[in-house]
């Protein structure tokens, strides 16, 4: 972790093996990030830490430069494949722990299920914050009640950090959470799960800046 | 890790949160040590890192000095815990990368599973070796099949690295491992399921310390 990495949180792809079924992941991303992905965090909760190493290290070769690697929880991981941060949840590592050993040069964001973890979040040394889950998901079982919508505008209002929205965002509501004040949306199933991941990012990546140029044009702006 | 502490692999505790039963994992590491456990390795795979930190960290205030604490598998948890080292299976991190991101004062073991694995380990970074299993054991499924006694000894025979016995490992077959050329025992249910780990550990550390008085009088040597 040399330079801090510009982040762009528009369309943030998290992994899942599972999802991408018979294709090996590293086909998956790549196609992904073809199609406009522009972070990708390697979440893989199964794989011993060797095997998540290799893939790590296949992933980080593929990426370009402006796309940077983040991996979840393991902060070890994030080290040993030299990510460019970590993505930690609740129930992670505290975040100040992970960036005393990452440095103030890592991408480090955090999960928050709730209105109160949000009001905590803002005290910390945290890049981004992820809103988890905006809609119910199946791919993630152990969060609390979706935001929804509501959720994600009363978070806008309290904070200027940049805000992912994720769970359940897809082709039909991931203009709605941007509208309500999401910087970017991260993307599960609806690119690992998707029959071409390229062409399911190209089209979730147009609906973002379709949606941005839409606010623009009506002066929303809920930053600062 | 300040220091490179001194590492007595006599008694070897690796814990296991489910063996204690109704008891807190501390107090029966505390109990163990008082009975004589040289070093203590956290093993707890099914807990989330935040836990995790918090046990290791309640768990390495209680250590005496001269008592190392290890962390088995993950890095960022033995760096955030302030631990004394790693202790790493196959499927873990590679040593070197571990190595490299420890530094040289870190204590770092590896379990090898067969001679293969202990030939390759003797060109790595590491302080010791851990043969496992050398008996079968419930308490860890993912192994390969046992060394028993007589792997031990041809693994002794290969090696001049420090080497503890685990797997299996109780107070009928402890002075076994020894005269077979272990430098120490690593017990997990023998202290952490026992009615009394003080006592269990003191009982362990007598057998141990009479089966080298015995091979001390008999010249029983096997290091070098």
């Amino acid at each position: 972790m040399k330079d801090k990495k510009q982040l762009d949180l528009s369309l943030y792809l998290v992994t899942d093996r599972k999802l991408a079924g018979q294709r090996e992941l590293v086909e998956v991303v790549q196609k992904a990030v073809k199609g406009g992905v522009s972070v990708v965090q390697l979440r893989e909760k199964e794989l011993c830490a060797r095997e998540f190493y290799e893939l790590g290290i296949r992933i980080k070769e593929l990426l370009p430069p402006d796309v940077p690697l983040l991996i979840d929880d393991r902060l070890d991981l994030a080290l040993a494949i030299g990510a460019d941060g970590l993505h930690l949840g609740q129930r992670d590592l505290p975040v100040e722990i992970a960036r005393k050993l990452l440095g103030p040069l890592a991408i480090i964001g955090l999960s928050v299920e709730n209105l109160n973890q949000l009001q905590a979040a803002k005290q910390l040394p945290v890049d981004y914050l992820a809103i988890s889950p905006v809609f119910s998901t199946p791919t993630k079982t152990d969060t609390g009640p979706a935001w929804g919508l509501d959720g994600l505008r009363a978070a806008r209002k309290l904070t200027d950090l940049p805000l992912v929205a994720i769970g359940g965002i897809n082709e039909r509501n991931a203009a709605a959470a941007l509208e309500a004040g999401a910087d970017g949306v991260a993307v599960v199933s609806a690119i690992c799960a998707a029959p071409d991941p390229e062409e399911a990012a190209r089209q979730l990546k147009k609906i973002i800046l379709e949606a941005r140029k839409r606010m623009k044009s009506k002066q929303i702006v809920y930053k600062g």
